[in-house]
């Protein structure tokens, strides 16, 4: 009686819940892959393929809802497959499994380079497109806008009917915020404690919307780079409400025995400092981001293949042109370096830019593939691309201060004096503000002269420049005083009804478009700059609050780029030039000399002006400015 | 008549006026010895060496003055040899070249290592030994004490004579400024504008008593380290006055088309930055330090060359202990490590350090023999030790501020997490002040609670700690109000009739016994800590402004050192904890769980109290303080 009981109990909760990834492609570099299995008891079910295709390696946790199975796809001769879950001779539940075709040149596609401009865009803040996928009946959060960390609206379908905009403004490609599902309680509308790594979060559209969005923006020359969180998933996550092994995430004892949440000490340091006690490594990589960001333990290899395959999924299927990783020194680094080498072994071309927030260029840079501080370590993160978080650290400053022998302009030099350190200095975001960040034209209550130096520094100097939604109409935002919402307000002219709209610049407001007519001129002229792209960078040490520097290439008036599309881009040296005094400048072009051989004038890029450059002449500059030009 | 006047004139300036080094050493590892010969038109007269011996090399110079003569001293089998200057066959004048025997073992002496402590002495500021050699009749500079920045009258008598007090103070080895001769006008007591590089300043005393003091430190088991400038000599120096070739030092063209004088930008960022202009990299490092200090062109093989000899003649003639190298980063950086690769080849376990004024440990590190951040630009200083300037600037900063993410007592943590990009952590200089420094204790108002923080921190982390004269009792000096003269006032008692001396504990005021007496403590506890000196550091986040760190060895706990001479050194883990708190704090001892293994007790190094010691307990220090505990 007993035993028929469970026979039946058994079979009554035989269906499969979830399969992840979904489907996969043929033909892929690496030809094994994971597929996991969720259902009530599924580990207790034998496991048959169809077609007699052999499975590599089954594993089962200490949660019998789990099962991995792992193939190899080239042993899959059909465009799908059959797993057959058997009890017994009888077939209790089956799915059948999808391999795609892959794009053509899916393997060789491109990413962002130094060539691009990135824009990052919170989606839940930039634009509704579609008002009535606002709120869901199966997502906790509903829409408020009158909540400052509610969730808003803003969509997919807003960010693809702005295509345009960003396109004219001379951006190349786009950084969203985590766009999947994020159903946590509150404040679900930053999407970094996601709770579905395949699906996009219903309130901002569907996985269809997202391709959409990728291919848009592709036949504009442009791309999409997707937030990637490796670090972290949101506590309702339906892994972590039910885990598949006690050390899938970190848990932390706590007064009365019971295991879960410690805060990270956020001392990221513990990643190479060789003194490091234990105890505080542990606390800094294992604790929790936030209390509803259980912290993953990437060294469990079911996780890491999970993640991995995860992150090249949506790749593959979204046709992405990058991946922006979130928090990334909390991770485990062995595990993230075997991570970004399985990804860019698929993708040869494909650029990862991973956020390591820390203010020294040898910390930095210790997390940028073939760092030779990391090999001191005999580490190699294998992650191409980082962020200059020390410019960004030391910009405001710079233009605030007043000189002295480390202070104001000084300090832009001195942070550029570091460059040596990076294994790959062209390959480097550089950026003045972001979503975690005091807004830039806050702490300059919007003078639009500081922003225009930035911009110029940011757009001329090497590496990557990214910009933030809403600089380029110079809006503000407080961390200090209102908090994250403050610094993530929604863009004007996103939502049906706004009193302005910022979107189209025959209604901005004029403080807007002196912000917005610099932006787009500079990204444009940009575009086609080879010399600002990948060319080298000789700098002056600051006198008088005055900055100058060149972007040249080796060839600099001897050769020219005939083969450029853009007509402009023979232009092999330009000079920049920032004041940040008040008062207008004239100095002695002389000091220059090396730099100026054979130069007799200079394009302003702005204004298009023509003005004489000679080592015999001065030149002047506006207070509180900046100059470049595009030397012949 | 005119052919006459010449042959004449020619013959009564035939006198030898310099030969450098005068004489040199039998069975040195490198045989190649370059001997400078000056005289009026030395370079006309014909030269031959006697006993059959090769001129192996002859250089002469566009200075008919000079004449440099290379052998191979192998050749040489007695102990000297003639250098004779011909005009045909007529003898026109003869020096007779010694080489002496070298001293026992002089190849493998011993150094400076983290075992030592170093004592920094201004020898004009110390003791006035010898008042009959105060002022001297060929010698410009008189003595007058009451002039800030005049000669006061030290002398290395004055160090001899109080050997017996830093002996017992528990410092081992001493750092001199330099000691050569200075002739310049003004403020010649710093001696770094050397006039005569083979002699000591008959202000000072003689070559026999610099030679004097070394063997009575090697007596004491203590040994004298030499401050060596390879970056500029005296404006007033011989070879200065009459430039061997133009390039031996570096010349600025001034408005007027005369060369000489520019000062340098002090930027030595420019040694690595890869996007520095050539005209500010040339004015950092060849510009000049001060206007009496004319820039040496160490890539003249010539003077490389007697930069190496003359260094390596100290070393031997007064048997040396190290070297300290001055304004390091401001020298041709090529040349100094093959510098120092010379000297290190001579003398393999010799030790020298290098001040490389920067901030960054990445920069620091960077002038560290086989620095992996060097090896970027494939660059290898050679230099062993390098000077923990970072931890110098942050450590006041440190004690002043209040705690937040990165400030306070969390910057001696973050500074600490460098260690991993020195390559030999052991073998760097640590210290919280030197003589081109304000003064700790001016810093703190006196203030004895910051001194002994500081000193136990110098004291027990890795490294090698560096005291400056006067520290140990409480000598204050401010170079904002008063320059350089104020933090290089005289020790009391160093000269007869001082109102009082404080090299004497019995008339030492209360004030100045409170630090004198924590500092012989703490360093003659450390003389026989090997644990200290070689052993691991694990350190821990601090906590409400109080820093814990343990010196542990891999065998902590289990093998004993029985060898040790010192029966306190089988002691294998000590704990500090620096509370930068007013007041007392209690805290867990649970956290340390991880050093505190299998101790049970601690004894306090400076009251010898032993107590309890257990991860099941609390600890409870008092404000402003430090504890050091032998763990057992």
């Amino acid at each position: 009686m007993s035993f028929l009981f469970l026979f039946i109990s058994l079979f009554s909760f035989a269906q499969i819940q979830k399969v992840e990834p979904a489907f996969w492609w043929h033909g892929m570099k690496n030809p094994e892959l994971q597929i996991l299995v969720y259902g009530k008891d599924i580990s207790k079910y034998h496991v048959e393929l169809s077609d007699n295709i052999k499975i590599k390696n089954l594993t089962k946790t200490e949660n019998p809802n789990y099962i991995f199975i792992t193939i190899n796809t080239d042993e899959v001769k059909n465009s799908s497959f059959k797993i057959n879950f058997k009890n017994g001779k009888k077939t209790a539940d089956s799915y059948t499994y999808e391999l795609k075709k892959r794009n053509p040149g899916s393997a060789d596609r491109n990413s962002f380079s130094s060539k691009d401009v990135m824009y990052l865009i919170m989606p839940d803040r930039f634009a509704n497109g579609d008002p009535s996928n606002d709120s869901q009946p199966n997502l906790t959060e509903k829409a408020n806008r009158n909540l400052p960390s509610g969730r808003h609206g803003g969509d997919l379908r807003g960010v693809i009917n702005h295509l345009d905009y960003l396109q004219n403004l001379g951006v190349t490609s786009l950084w969203l915020t985590p766009v999947n599902e994020d159903n946590e309680k509150k404040t679900s509308y930053h999407g970094y404690a996601q709770t579905d790594l395949y699906k996009i979060d219903g309130r901002y559209g569907t996985n269809e919307e997202y391709l959409e969005l990728s291919r848009n923006l592709q036949k504009r020359g442009m791309m999409l780079i997707q937030d990637y969180v490796t670090n972290h998933w949101g506590i309702s996550h339906w892994m972590i409400q039910d885990l598949p092994t006690k050390d899938w995430i970190h848990q932390f004892k706590d007064g009365e025995g019971k295991y879960g949440f410690k805060r990270s000490n956020y001392r990221i340091s513990s990643q190479f400092d060789t003194n490091v006690s234990e105890i505080d490594k542990e606390e800094a990589l294992n604790g929790w981001f936030d209390t509803t960001m259980p912290d993953l333990n990437q060294s469990n290899p079911l996780l890491l293949k999970y993640l991995t395959q995860n992150a090249i999924w949506w790749i593959e299927y979204a046709e992405l042109g990058g991946l922006r990783v979130d928090t990334y020194p909390y991770n485990d680094k062995i595990a993230m370096a075997k991570w970004a080498k399985a990804i860019t072994d698929e993708y040869p071309n494909f650029n990862i830019v991973g956020e390591a927030w820390m203010s020294s260029p040898a910390h930095i840079s210790y997390w940028q593939k073939d760092s030779k501080i990391a090999a001191i370590e005999n580490y190699n993160s294998n992650l191409p691309s980082v962020m200059d978080f020390s410019l960004y650290t030391d910009l405001p400053d710079a233009l605030k201060e007043e000189k002295s022998w480390d202070k104001g302009m000084t300090k832009i030099y001195d942070s550029f004096s570091n460059d040596f350190l990076y294994p790959n200095i062209n390959n480097i975001l550089v950026f003045f503000e972001n979503h975690d960040t005091e807004r830039f034209n806050e702490i300059f209550k919007g003078d639009v002269r500081y922003y225009k130096m930035a911009m110029t520094l940011i757009a001329t100097i090497r590496g990557i420049p990214q910009l933030y939604y809403g600089s380029e109409i110079g809006m503000l935002g407080d961390k200090n005083k209102g908090g994250d919402a403050n610094i993530r307000r929604d863009f004007p002219g996103g939502w049906k009804g706004d009193a302005q709209n910022a979107f189209n610049p025959e209604t901005q407001t004029s403080e807007q478009k002196q912000f917005y007519d610099y932006t787009q001129k500079l990204l444009n002229w940009r575009k086609g700059k080879e010399v600002i792209h990948t060319g080298k960078t000789k700098h002056y040490i600051p006198k008088e609050k005055v900055y100058v520097y060149f972007r040249y290439n080796d060839n600099a008036g001897k050769s020219r780029d005939l083969s450029s599309k853009n007509g402009d881009s023979n232009n092999d040296k330009v000079m920049v030039i920032i004041n940040n005094n008040e008062n207008e400048q004239t100095f002695d072009l002389k000091r220059f000399a090396e730099s100026l051989e054979g130069i007799s004038k200079g394009k302003d890029v702005i204004s298009g002006k023509e003005i004489p450059i000679s080592i015999e002449n001065k030149l002047t500059i506006s207070g509180k400015s900046s100059l470049i030009l595009e030397l012949e």
